[in-house]
């Protein structure tokens, strides 16, 4: 550690509450705040950030991809580390989820040009647009389109409210449609050495640990089905015996049960998994409670930092399946299934901001993201990656998510300090 | 046994099959019959059997309830054994399930009247009317009025396509409202010494253990909830863990799974049980594939001969959702117990019955019937009840009934031999 690092100024800290407090203001819709993806409410918070920044003397510039870039005016040519986030929201979502971030790389770049202490490595900010999949039905189509890998089908999606594509939003700020469907990068890569995300954590465990920041160590990846349906055979609930049985939904209480149980075990051993049956239904045409469950909709999701975890829990669910369809005479038929890959954060990036939690006397410990992130993307390009969460009550999407500035301004502190070490 | 007991003659099993064909054709509807209680099908039902009966010298009588009662021209006053069952069926329903049984006691009347070979205790018929739920929401109309036990609350249900009331219905046919109302009955019940009744089984159990006709030992009365609120507490899929979820699809899962083995072990034990989750829903409103599920709807029923077993198994249930509620932090919430009072067929006829079974060879084991028989009513009431299962594929209240006409002749056969011992 570098023990001459400064930290925040009051006046920068003050600069930040405001930034806050105003593009809240410029994107207020009921309880919370409404920032579409390419569009408007994302746009005027891009704006009341270059407009801070190039008050405070810093260089601002709009890559093709409509994402706003923020650097030190005397910044060195070479590869930069990134520090990033997102300005988009979910309808009427909170005010922190991405903005947080964007408002911490400018908050490094303020410091640094106040107290003229700056790392080796140049830094800049990039501010990046949708993110949110709540618009188009997809996520990171910002960090997507800047590395080149948004497809043609994702720009063919519609707009929950327009119902107009994402091409033509994009169209319309100038992003460069035949550049995108080329899968060409809208940027140099190579001037990116480094992606940093200082994020508000989007669970409880911080609030609950008492951890008021803490680093990421990855961003958990899922196995889904959308629908698993369960057959057994309806049949009058007082006539047919326990043996002739074949009950859909006792089966699936067996399989949730049994898998729960092996998810409490594997978490014991070690592993990183999180399990969701998030939906489930019996047939509404047939059921009654006088009848025997023929019919079981369900969804099934598996989240792990570890590819190799989610294959083998995924495996693991489908041989429960076919053992309890074989005690109880019924079947499991699933839909598509659908991958997102995890990724894992750069580990001398985690050793460097777990070392700069230390020099502030925060503990931590192993905290994966559950939600994604636009550093998933960078670093499942290859770009090295870190991330830093802030504590955050009530979760995220919704206009309760409460981040306390001092913890922000801690994470602040850290992100600073770790470009030191 | 009377080993000089004569068997049903050809005539009389023709008169029979001709019945079921006449009966059919003048209730046809769809692919299966609709026989509404107190309804059109109902009435013309009645009317074939009375006009085959009068032809077989028989007489007939309807009580005030509108029943039709048959009994020999010369059958002696006193405590009669009567047979009966009932003629209206759900819509769209099947022929056998109720007119088996009135057919079944206008054969053991011809052969006694054939043949000469009387038991001592006069046998009369009942076809009853309105034993099916599925009209006006209340089963055992018929029984219940003519033992005095139908209530205000009763007679206001509604019919599902009239919407006419059952009193409307019953005012129609010239059954006395204000005797049903003043809880009195509609025949002299000291005339009721016995009452049997001969049914197709409404479960597969019988075509599986390949037995033709089976005493019933008793009739399942049940314990239920039609909503059951398991209240969780709804997250990010990915980012609430393990320790911190309260999640009410794996609370549901847990609490049926282990009430499941629960089941398994007591009916090993020798205890009468089924159990049946007929409806679970999560709450479509908050729902999604990748939130934890915060709420879910289910409904429980139990069913048993035993009516302590009713309430023991119960109150297990209700002892596993307070731990589940404890180690998961949900809450269980439930809506008002339904009871309806299990009935205990008696003994003597129980005996009489299985003993005329192994006088043609038939196996018989325990056999409770699982859905609701007038028996019960009759039982309950303090008249001492016997029933008889034909088997029957493929359930009952559809079109797809199907008894096959030589395991009713037995049936009837050993019905009428019991009447002997």
């Amino acid at each position: 550690m570098n023990s001459d690092v400064p930290q925040l100024s009051a006046s920068v800290i003050a600069v930040a509450k405001r930034l806050f407090v105003d593009i809240e203001k410029a994107s207020k819709d009921g309880l919370g705040v409404t920032r579409p993806s390419y569009g408007d409410g994302e746009t005027r918070a891009l704006e009341v950030i270059e407009g801070v920044a190039k008050q405070q003397g810093l260089q601002c510039q709009y890559d093709s991809g409509a994402n706003l870039w923020i650097s030190l005016p005397d910044s060195p040519a070479g590869p930069a580390t990134v520090i990033g986030s997102h300005l988009d929201s979910v309808p009427q979502g909170g005010n922190f989820d991405g903005l947080a971030g964007v408002v911490a790389g400018l908050m490094v770049l303020m410091h640094f040009k106040t107290t003229g202490v700056v790392p080796t490595n140049p830094v800049k900010v990039l501010a990046l647009r949708g993110e949110e999949s709540a618009w188009f039905g997809k996520a990171y189509m910002g960090s997507l389109a800047l590395t080149g890998q948004l497809s043609e089908v994702d720009l063919a999606l519609k707009h929950r409210e327009t119902a107009q594509t994402l091409e033509f939003a994009m169209k319309q700020l100038g992003v460069p449609i035949d550049v995108v469907k080329a899968g060409q990068p809208l940027v140099d890569l190579s001037e990116i050495g480094a992606y940093l995300e200082l994020h508000i954590e989007q669970g409880p465990t911080m609030v609950a640990r008492q951890w008021p920041v803490s680093p990421v160590t990855g961003i958990r990846g899922n196995v889904r089905h959308n629908h698993v349906v369960c057959q057994g055979e309806t049949g009058h609930s007082g006539a047919v015996p326990r043996w002739l049985r074949k009950d859909a939904v006792l089966a699936v209480a067996e399989l949730l049960s049994r898998l729960d149980e092996h998810w409490r075990v594997l978490q014991q051993m070690g592993m990183d998994l999180v399990m969701t049956c998030g939906i489930v239904s019996t047939n509404a045409q047939s059921h009654a409670v006088s009848v025997i469950p023929g019919e079981v909709d369900f969804s099934f999701e598996v989240r792990s930092q570890s590819e190799q975890t989610l294959e083998q829990f995924y495996q693991l669910m489908r041989n429960e399946c076919e053992q309890i369809a074989s005690s109880r005479g019924v079947t499991f038929n699933f839909d598509r299934k659908l991958f997102t890959k995890p990724a894992i954060m750069d580990p001398t990036w985690i050793v460097r901001l777990s070392q700069a939690c230390q020099d502030f006397g925060i503990e931590t410990e192993n905290m994966p993201s559950g939600a994604g992130h636009d550093a998933a993307v960078f670093s499942n390009f290859g770009i090295p990656s870190g991330m830093l969460f802030i504590r955050n009550d009530h979760g995220s999407h919704n206009p309760h998510e409460a981040m306390e500035i001092d913890d922000f301004v801690l994470g602040v502190n850290v992100l600073q300090r770790a470009l030191f070490n």
